[in-house]
């Protein structure tokens, strides 16, 4: 290669540094006491994803859409910094830029890591991506976050000191208080905030916030949190420096025309001084980019350079490049104190009439894709840690990946183009299809229990991740022939569970045996034929073939499976134990009926009116709740007009469970399930295609009306974490201007929403992120879908018009879903809420395979739990990390579920025994860390910067945490809401 | 300064030569034989002025208007060639160049001496600008070219070898012959030909053709020729890579989606067998890159890399970078022979309709007001080395910068956006401010004749920059008190000379005597009312204030000035010389009278109808011409219509001049002068506002219409060189499809257009670049002024519609200018076109003083001429440089002025002795230059590439040329059109 034969040419890109006829620029201003500060932050926001791909925009194809090239930023960041020790930049997406890293000769890597020791470059935020704060589940946020900050940690040795959420559209407490104080912050930064909100602060000075948003940690997770006055963008038009961007550039060649050296000071001066007015301190911070901005990192440099040397010759105020962490650390030295700000920043609204809300609900198929393929990754880490990770290989790396990038703020989110979504949605289903490939293995390892440990497994386990279109190969099989269908269960919690088991099957003929052989009751439910018309057509288009089979029948059985653990259940032909079939019941209702009809084989009932097919009552023998309820759907149609639909519906009755069917209209179906053990509706949508032909688009709501004197208040969580109170039409940080009564009281709901009266709690939890409300005393509501026909002028230039295709055919994208509701006395509902929830998030994993007859329990092992098998994690705890990490070490990471005063039982500390959790290996080192497990926990603590918060009396107690795990008991404490992370090293099996 | 602390880290910029992990480009490929090779040639084409002024293009200011920063461009080309030894880039336009050379340090200058030695940079074409081929005179283009030729000389030691107009609309014989093959060039490429002409070259693989553009010197200037396929851009939309660019990037990282280097690879190869199906040689040239292209270079040369490295690897085709000089070395090499092409390639039209001839006349203010300040250079090189160039201080260079600048393809070309427009004019101003200071040094030096040399001159001499518009402060003072008024008339002409001289006055009381106090005939004319309201409405636009002092009358006298001289007349009050007021003669005439007028104090009269107030006849006593001879105004509105208006007129007479005044109609004035000493009518013509308030634009055109059988035939000049036969409705290369018979048959006139019969020639010489043509036999005309309403989709966005501003009062644009006209018998007429030619290109230059009495020949050198006073050039002779070098050596054009067989006295060799041209100096030695004196005649002869032609049939014989100087001689042959081009070396006079 003639590239080899190197240029023994150097250009020493000092290029302003020698003594020459040309001009030098003097960029080596420091903080200048006395002077208003103007730190320019150059910068560069880099969506990981939106209008193209991560790829398009890193390789910088696709232009016609975005001119934005991400690999241009940062090869031409790397001269410019070289050039001038005194210049800055800092970098955010690690999805960027690993994959720019990783192109990088060792030569420029060590000019980078020189540049990222010596502060030049600062790499801030640091996860993969800038994540969503509405849609996004907390276990996602941490994993992606952890996965930038280790590597990071890995590459250069540092850990980024500034939470940089400068795009998303509203801010979460748990953004502030988990993602960015127990990440070991220093600061937290954003720039979108309700514009009537930005408007008091501004006025007020308060864009600068100590945000304490946990209840339940209080100070102890607080986080020093800065506004930007407008937005992440340089102070006005005038300062842009892109190639191509208008703003004037200094012109200080008197030889040529146009010199405006005055001018353009006295634009920088005067953009600073009304800056410094709303800003305490004398420091303010200039956000030098944007979207995509950098690419030719020069452009901006060279008129910094200038500005910074003019500025500082005029000597009004002093101009100096700057960083984030240059700039907190000027403002900490102030030592001034802060206005505390609680609870979080929803919903936002950029302007009059412009809430950012209904993005809550936006592309719910990949909301509810995101939320499935999360929970499979932690089950699949568990059991990829089971059986050894592999060094090279299969690994879930890529669904690790796939799902941090769909945790950016224009990816879960549906903010993003449609091409976009589809390469997130491509991106899941690859990792999945690894994913699956190491779950396969290990389970088929952790089966055959070969005393040399996982050596080459034979059986072949398949997985149905289109078992929500009632498509499952596996199952659909044909057991006359003497075959068995093994399903094996895997249940990805801490806890013992019992769950009930839905697979499609081709007929009636068949039984269900646990792992010891004994028969258990089953249930068939009639595969019905609005159901084979959606597994036709979406198995066709996913797949690109139509399937041969036809299964005739859900067949339902409950399993119970130890924690940590599986097990297994075999489905064979009826014919050879005839006895069970009279377990199988089906009933059909007549429609419009005049009377009540009662559903629910278990305490729970439902009732129902025959003569308007509507839910009328749910009533629990249990607990005595008996409650008027009713439910429907409307669509919102623009900001008005709303129609409340319902046809027909359908009765199947049985031991496990009842259905309700519903036709709705003609795009709207519902099934209610009642089951026996269960006291919870679960009711499952299919939504869509949403009917466009009027021009009109339309967001179709389901509402749950009782008749409980709410008082306007209801609670949403905060990332599927803290519960925190809303109030209609109210916000507790201004005095609101009411101008959107719905879509002005929308509030991201990840993991449920809830109303409360003096004697009940009404509850729903969710399968994926949604936008939801109560718009009505009494009365909660979910956003479940929407379809429109304009853009709304955000920069998408696309309306939100999904559609799928079944070869040239398409029509709007149908989605199915679930919800589940529940009423429980006041003050009981917690323990669903929170119990269950952690079951919606991580439901049973199945894996399929066949067998010669039915003695599989014979040559394999049927049940199994990674834990002792006498242990169960405590009931208020959930295990949301176990992954080996490269290193052998494995990353644990244990929740306490529950808020203070949240339960009466629940809300206290709670302990986990280490050596129970691993039983099989000897713990030989505990570290606990940060969050994202780049720092020791103790170390972040103390360098934790400590800011002063305004008025004592809002001070309050210090938050109860768990204590330092002792080495010899290796006990682990968790206080209410508190996340522990530990790296745990064990003693070499050998 | 903190950047004095230079950063000791240097940045290997070599980054694809290290081994590593990631992707090295082989992009090593040199000319591989029986392959079709690619050559690669990235460039940027950088307009020197056209959306914004060359300032603004050069530091990237007012984006708004067009994305183009050319301090972008070579800033970021250094690394990128620096990187890649293999990478190329061509540079053309020394005025951005330039500007960016000396802002860089010692360091960087050293690099780019290395990449210009090693060939990697290229400087090619290497004038100051693209000059457009249609609008500037000869003289200029070989100034500007020279600039930058010598500045390239002296900065890099090298010559630029090739051509490089690929942008200007049409090209012109002079441009082949004296600007490229003169020059020394190896090759000249350029894109814009009529696109019927393209075509049949297409279809006949005669894109690339040898032009033997000069009758008079045939094949001893012919340069080989290469004319894009298409344009100068690259060879689809698919291969352009700008920041911001669509065409698909090569994406090569298999780790990313969308890698589609197969698919880009057939792209490449496609459009490269394309383009070799209509090249003779297989080697083909791709011009990478367009308007202000390479902004950030390093996008480009990532993208062919890419291309370089795989499609050499598919082995299809073979791609290289390369440069123009490789390209034609490489074709050289083939050994082929080559179409010859003769005469010039206007006019252009890019499609059908679509005639780029309208800017032949597009702003005839900024075109008139670029002769005259190429005039003005001329003479004030030659008063600058009279008085002896300044090392320092004030100096001719800036207004030879701003003429520089103006001959750019969009300056007088007309077809910039108006700011532009106005800021070459300022440029211009600038310059001739400072220049008419130098002007006024050397004349007050000359005239003062101290002994000692020019030490500290007293006299102020003054200049009327505005006589045009009858502004003359000098000349509009009170003689009354005893004061004359001074007048030095300096002829930069070679040969004697007499002329009329006319300057305001603010009464009829004065007399004007010759420098030996003889008084002399003058004629006053009154300064009638347009001329005076024009005089304070444009003194008030330009000066931004209004004069105080109201000339009443014109004064005019003849004077009579040596070669390369002056003479000096005195004009002071009559009072005091009573005797002279009789001779002043002013006549005004009835309108419409019924009787036939006979104008003309000499020879030549002209017959007007009284009736219908327009002229009728032209009489030549001398050369008993008679000829019927109309003249009239029509303009074109849109494509058709045009009205003939005619209102009333005035006659003046007088001993010296007969002045015809016409109203023509509200906005056209024309006086027809007719002067005893001249045998040619002089026709003054002021233009404007041209009227818009009907919504339409309007052409205005002057036709001249004799009864002559012109037979579809006429002449126009090349750059105000050689006449060029057109015929009306055809062209000699190929069957024309005639779809505008107006536009397609106009020609740039620089010179003059004629027309002949058997009889007679009637000959049209103009003071400015217009457009012209012979719609009709026996008929010529000429486009004055044109303002237009629409855009026309050319890429300015911006109607023509030249406006005037008095204070807040715009109205449209009235241009002044003149053309002047005689019929000769056949044959005859060549020796008024020259000399008289070279008298309006070189009018006399005229310094104003005041001075006590009338005794200033007492006190100064009245007359003076720096030639041998016996000495006058050959008639055929022109003196076209003249010029100080730095280095105290001079630089000398002489130019033969008459073609082959133009003239039977003058078209032969002449000789010029340069003893008597230097009278006062001793040469030492004189050396021969090529046409732009970057390099000796004899080695620029020596390494000419000789092409071979087609059919040696075509061959003519050798052309006849001066012989080398003899040094004891130095005696100058020139033969007919040839330029000699020296720099002569004198003695030192201590």
């Amino acid at each position: 290669m003639a590239n080899q034969v190197c240029l023994v040419v150097v250009l020493f890109l000092c290029l302003l540094c020698v003594e020459s006829k040309y001009m030098m620029y003097n960029t080596s201003a420091g903080i200048v006491p006395g002077k208003i500060n103007v730190h320019l932050v150059p910068h560069s926001h880099d969506d990981v994803g939106w209008l193209k791909t991560v790829d398009q925009y890193y390789v910088g194809s696709n232009n016609s859409i975005q001119v934005a090239c991400v690999q241009n930023v940062l090869d031409s960041l790397i001269p410019a910094l070289v050039a001038d020790k005194n210049r800055k930049f800092i970098y955010v997406e690690q999805a960027f830029f690993q994959r720019w890293w990783r192109d990088q000769s060792e030569e420029v890597q060590n000019v980078v890591k020189q540049l990222v020791n010596s502060g030049q470059l600062e790499l801030i935020n640091g996860g993969m991506c800038m994540h969503d704060e509405a849609a996004p589940h907390y276990i996602d946020m941490i994993d992606q976050t952890t996965l930038g900050h280790r590597y990071i940690k890995e590459q250069f040795n540092v850990t980024p000191r500034i939470g940089w959420q400068i795009d998303p559209f509203g801010h979460s407490a748990v953004q502030a208080y988990l993602l960015s104080a127990e990440v070991g912050f220093d600061f937290l930064f954003f720039a979108r905030i309700d514009y009537q909100d930005r408007a008091k602060r501004i006025n007020e000075k308060t864009l600068e916030v100590v945000w304490r948003a946990s209840k339940s940690l209080g100070s102890s997770a607080q986080i020093m949190t800065g506004i930007s006055p407008k937005n992440y963008e340089p102070p006005s038009d005038n300062f842009y420096f892109e190639v191509g961007d208008t703003s004037p550039i200094v012109q200080d060649d008197m030889n040529l025309f146009d010199y405006n050296v005055p001018e353009r000071v006295n634009d920088f001066v005067s953009a600073a001084i009304a800056q410094a007015n709303i800003t305490r301190t004398n420091h303010i911070m200039w956000t030098m980019g944007t979207d995509f901005k950098y690419q030719y990192a020069h452009t901006w440099f060279r008129q910094m350079d200038k500005f910074i040397h003019y500025v500082n010759q005029d000597g009004r105020v002093n101009a100096l490049y700057s960083t984030p962490s240059m700039y907190i650390d000027a403002k900490y030295a102030a030592n001034e104190s802060w206005p505390l700000k609680t609870d979080d920043f929803f919903p936002y609204a950029d302007r009059e009439n412009a809430y950012w809300t209904g993005y809550f609900t936006s592309r719910p198929a990949l909301k509810g894709y995101v939320r499935t393929m999360s929970a499979y990754y932690l089950a699949a880490r568990q059991l990829e840690f089971f059986k050894g990770r592999n060094e090279v290989g299969l690994s879930t790396d890529s669904l690790a990946d796939a799902l941090a990038l769909v945790q950016h703020h224009d990816a879960v989110s549906g903010t993003e183009k449609q091409h976009v979504a589809d390469d997130y949605a491509k991106r899941l289903s690859i990792g999945y299809t690894e994913a699956e490939k190491v779950v396969a293995a290990s389970l088929a390892c952790l089966t055959e229990f070969s005393k040399n440990g996982c050596v080459n497994p034979i059986t072949n386990f398949q997985q149905c991740p289109l078992l929500n279109i009632s498509y499952c190969p596996p199952s659909e099989v044909d057991l006359s022939s003497g075959k068995s269908l093994v399903v094996v269960v895997y249940n990805p919690l801490g806890w013992k569970r019992e769950d009930i088991i839905r697979i499609p099957v081709i007929n009636e003929n068949v039984t269900v045996k646990d792992s010891k052989g004994k028969v258990i009751e089953s249930q068939l439910l009639p595969l019905l034929k609005d159901s084979m018309s959606l597994r036709n057509s979406y198995s066709t288009a996913y797949l690109g073939k139509s399937t041969n089979v036809t299964p005739s029948y859900w067949l339902a059985f409950s399993a119970s499976v130890p924690p940590l653990g599986f097990n297994t259940y075999i489905i064979s032909s009826a014919k050879q134990a005839a006895s069970h079939s009279g377990m199988r019941t089906v009933y059909k209702s007549q429609i419009r009926q005049n009377d009540t009809i009662e559903v629910g084989p278990g305490n729970l009932k439902l009732l129902y009116s025959g003569k308007r097919a509507k839910l009328m009552r749910y009533i629990n023998s249990k607990t005595s709740v008996n409650k008027l309820l009713e439910q429907s759907y409307i669509y919102y149609r623009g900001d008005d007009g709303s129609k409340d639909l319902q046809l027909s519906f359908t009765i199947l009755r049985g031991p496990l469970l009842d259905e309700v069917h519903q036709r709705i209209n003609p795009w709207i179906y519902q099934v209610t399930r009642v089951y026996k053990g269960k006291d919870h509706a679960e009711i499952e949508f299919t939504v869509g295609p949403i009917p466009i032909d009027d021009g009109i688009g339309k967001e179709v709501v389901t509402q749950i009306t009782s008749n409980m004197i709410s008082n306007k208040t209801f609670y949403t969580d905060s990332s599927g974490r803290d519960f925190i109170e809303r109030i209609r039409d109210y916000r507790k940080d201004w005095n609101l201007e009411v101008n959107q009564p719905i879509a002005g009281n929308y509030y991201p709901v990840n993991l449920g929403i809830y109303m409360k009266d003096n004697s009940s709690e009404l509850s729903i939890l969710v399968d994926r992120s949604v936008g939801g409300s109560s718009i009505a005393d009494g009365q909660l509501e979910l956003m479940l879908h929407r379809r429109l026909v304009a853009d709304d002028n955000r920069g998408v230039s696309e309306a939100l018009n999904e559609t799928v295709c079944v070869f040239d055919k398409c029509e709007g994208l149908t989605i199915i879903g679930k919800y589940y509701l529940r009423i429980d006395p006041v003050g009981e509902a917690a323990k669903w809420r929170r119990s269950f929830g952690q079951e919606i998030y991580s439901p049973f994993l199945l894996a399929f395979t066949e067998q010669d007859g039915d003695h599989w329990a014979n040559s394999h092992l049927a049940t199994y739990s990674a834990m002792d098998t006498t242990y169960v994690l405590p009931d208020n705890v959930a295990l949301i990390t176990l992954q080996e990490l490269d290193s052998g070490k494995i990353l644990l990471r244990l929740a306490h579920l529950y808020e203070i005063e949240e339960d009466t039982d629940l809300s206290v500390m709670s302990s986990v025994e280490l050596k129970k959790v691993f039983p099989k290996k000897k713990i030989s080192k505990v570290t606990e860390m940060n969050l994202s497990a780049n720092q020791e926990r103790a170390v972040m603590e103390k360098k934790r910067l400590v800011w002063r918060v305004e008025g004592s009396s809002k001070e309050q107690p210090t938050a109860v945490r768990g204590s330092p795990v002792d080495p010899a008991k290796l006990v682990v404490e968790l206080a209410p809401m508190e996340i522990r992370t530990f790296v745990i090293e064990f003693y070499s099996e050998r």
